[in-house]
Order: structure tokens, then sequence, then C-alpha cells
């Protein structure tokens, strides 16, 4: 059974965030990031699957296809053996843990894809996205975060009122803040990581106290600011160091 | 005047790792990386400049081209004014300041850029490649590094020989290695990062006694592992914080 011309425009709708909403579907691609997903509470919709590939799955819903037709529909240079379609979940809040990560406009979805994999290793698992944050089903964020995302609870907030509702101590990074690794940083916490371009906005800035920053060791002053994804890195290897 | 067929000819090449060192020239793209070199010890061999871009370069070396032809050359998405061609220098290497970075096989542009630049940040100015390492003047390492290059030092070399001919401490990042939270880092040492599917070679693993992790917080173990470059993110951090 080859794919349906419905299905072939289903597929390729799924790119665009309002499709996926519409649908309430996303892509998921290859055997370990397809694997992470149906082993965790993600519900299947559909999987295609090259012709000789053994998977334990319902076959219900299991859809076989030549390596041609999934190459055409995928999302990747080199497709790997499936392509799944899940269900988006709802939103839900896990307990908080302590650490929360909040985003501020991050655009780019290797760097989202990047973050969720760093909250997914160090325990945090409430990742906070102001609405204009890259959306997480993305199919760049799904495949950058291998998995991550299903360990990690996502919700996109108006980031200003839920930094206002919050009591807890509010962290941003900051050139002219205090030196992280002379900081005593607390366990329970929110960590607010900038956009790309412009790091993070005049009105979120106004609802923090706590400015802290990665010191520069090279001698230039020209040196090019980090990354946002390795500056979350360094500043959340900091935040945990101590427990 | 426009780019004549034969300047076209070089330029698409130059993508190549075998052409660049024929000719000994790399590109450079867009106003801020260009002029990053500019300002450094690269000399400039051709520089391509939309009509009527203003830039302080010896007018014998600009060549005025259109936006069209420009986007022609480029290899970004959206060509940025300037696409520069330069000579790629001797390997040199510069007066060690105590910590080296070393890579064995990184595969990824992205990577080696990002780690070029934390290089830069962190004041590590010598970082020397295994020869498998993806060339530094490939393109997209020379845009992932911002400019970076112009201020790190890379030489490629038999690693093995290099890691045996060298006496300081050497450090590999490694899942059953000491926790590097608790460990004392000297200021003076190689930290080797390995292959982004692969790891470390055994051969290099057999002459390094210092095997350092960095902790999980996530609960569970299917957590992939970090990507090489948050990984030499939080690494370095931990070597230069205390100094």
């Amino acid at each position: 059974m080859s794919i349906s011309k419905n299905q072939l425009k289903l597929i390729t709708s799924l790119s665009s965030k309002k499709y996926r909403q519409k649908h309430n579907l996303f892509i998921a691609e290859g055997v370990k990031v397809v694997q992470e997903f149906l082993n965790s509470s993600y519900v299947l919709e559909k999987l295609f699957c090259v012709n000789d590939f053994i998977i334990d799955v319902d076959e219900n819903k299991i859809q076989r296809i030549t390596e041609e037709e999934l190459q055409k529909v995928s999302k990747l240079k080199s497709a790997n053996k499936v392509l799944g379609l899940f269900k988006i979940p709802e939103e839900n809040s896990k307990k908080n843990n302590g650490l929360i990560v909040a985003l501020d406009a991050i655009n780019d979805p290797g760097n989202l894809g990047t973050i969720i994999r760093l909250c997914d290793w160090f325990g945090v698992n409430e990742l906070v996205c102001s609405k204009d944050t890259v959306d997480c089903y993305n199919n760049k964020v799904v495949q950058a975060s291998m998995g991550s995302l299903t360990r990690v609870s996502i919700r996109y907030v108006n980031l200003i009122e839920y930094l206002q509702a919050s009591n807890i101590p509010k962290f941003i990074a900051d050139m002219d803040g205090t030196n992280v690794y002379k900081t005593e940083l607390p366990k329970e916490g929110i960590l607010i990581m900038g956009n790309e371009a412009n790091g993070i906005s005049k009105e979120i800035r106004a609802e923090v106290t706590n400015k802290i920053s990665i010191p520069r060791f090279g001698n230039k002053q020209e040196t090019e600011s980090l990354n946002v994804a390795t500056a979350t890195a360094i500043l959340l290897s900091e935040f945990k160091r101590g427990y």
C-alpha cells in the first residue's frame, strides 16, 4: 500500500504550525527518535514504515511504504526507515522540582532542541516559553531534541504575566551581571534565556533583579557573545553543580 | 564589472578542501565575519562586494558585483553584501597559555565552529585537531565560528603522536570518569573531545589517565548523551571557573 494523495498533503502541511495545531499532530522521524516517542506517553496516530522494517507497533497503525516514498515525505536529508505522526498532547505542568527554564523568543529550532536536551540532562522538567518562541513540535526541534521532548514538559505562556505571578527568584544572563562563578545560586529559581539577536526584552528585564554573567576569559574585546544554547549549558551546570 | 567564468569556477571549487589547499584560499561571507578577518592578520585576496556597499579596503582588491551575482556565488541562504577570499595562513603554534583543546575526528562543521567560539571565549588559544577532523576553513565552520578563527590558533596533527610527545595532564570526558564538579582541575592541561557518534578512539584513550564525567541529573536512563559542543562548553567552564 502506498501513500495516498491526502496523506501526502497532510504530512506536507505539518511543516507549518498552523496545520499542526489544526490536525493536532506532529512528525517524528528515524528509528531512534520514533522509538523514544513510542516508549513514552505520546499517542501514535500513524507510522509510515519501509517494507522490511520490524517494529513492535499495532499493525493497524502501520502503513508499509517504499524507501522512495519515505524519502519523498521525509524532512531529513536521508530518511531513516520510519516516519511517525503523533498526537500533540495537552500542555501540562509537571511537579516542579526546583529549577525552571524560561525562554524569551528563541527563534532557532536547533537552539530550542539543544536546550530541551540540556533540560533533560540536568533534570529540569519544566520549560516555559514565550508565545513567540519557535514551536516545540516544529520538525527540526523534534529531531534536534532527540526524544528529550518526551521527558521535559513545555508550556507556551504570556511570559511577563507568568513571571509576575511567580515569587521564586528569577535570573537572567547579562554581561553586567555578577560573575556566575562567584554567585550562590538557589536550588529553586527561574533561569530566563533570551532571543539570539536581541537578548531578553526590556519588559522582562524589568521583572528580574538577579543578573548573572559568564566571565569572558579571552583577551580581545571583539569576542562574540556565546551562543544561547552553549550559555544555557554553562548556566545549568552552575545551578546544578552544587546539588 | 561582473564575475568572470573563471572566478565563478574558483569560488565554487573552494567548497572542497582539495581546492582550498590547491589555491590556498578560503571563503568568508557577510559584513561582520569579513570585517573580523580584515581586522586580523589574515591576508585578503579578493573582496566581492555589492555595488553600493562602502568598506575600507584597497580598491584594487575590491570587485563590485550585483546582488544577484553575489547570491549566485554565496553559500548562505541570504547573501549579505560581501564575500571575501582570504589566504589560508601557515599553521603556527601560539604561546600556549595553559589549557589546550584537542579534537578527535569531529565531523560536524557547526560543532567545530561552536568549539572555536568557545575556545575564543575561554581564552584557549591553541586548538589541536586530528587529521580526520573537519577542515576549519570549510565554509560552514568559518561562518559558525563568527570570526573567532582569527583569534584561535588551529593545527592539524597526528593526534596520537602529539599526545605521546606531550607531558602535561590529559583529560577526556567519559561516563565512567570522576565527577568533574568534584575534580580539581589544573591550569595547564589538554582537554580531548571525541567524535559525535563514536566518542574518543581506543588508541587515544590508551594515552589518557584522567577521565572526567558531567553528571546526569535527569532521572531516566534513556537521556541522550550531551552534544559534543555543549559538553565542551561545560568542561571549559569547569577548567576556567577557578582561575
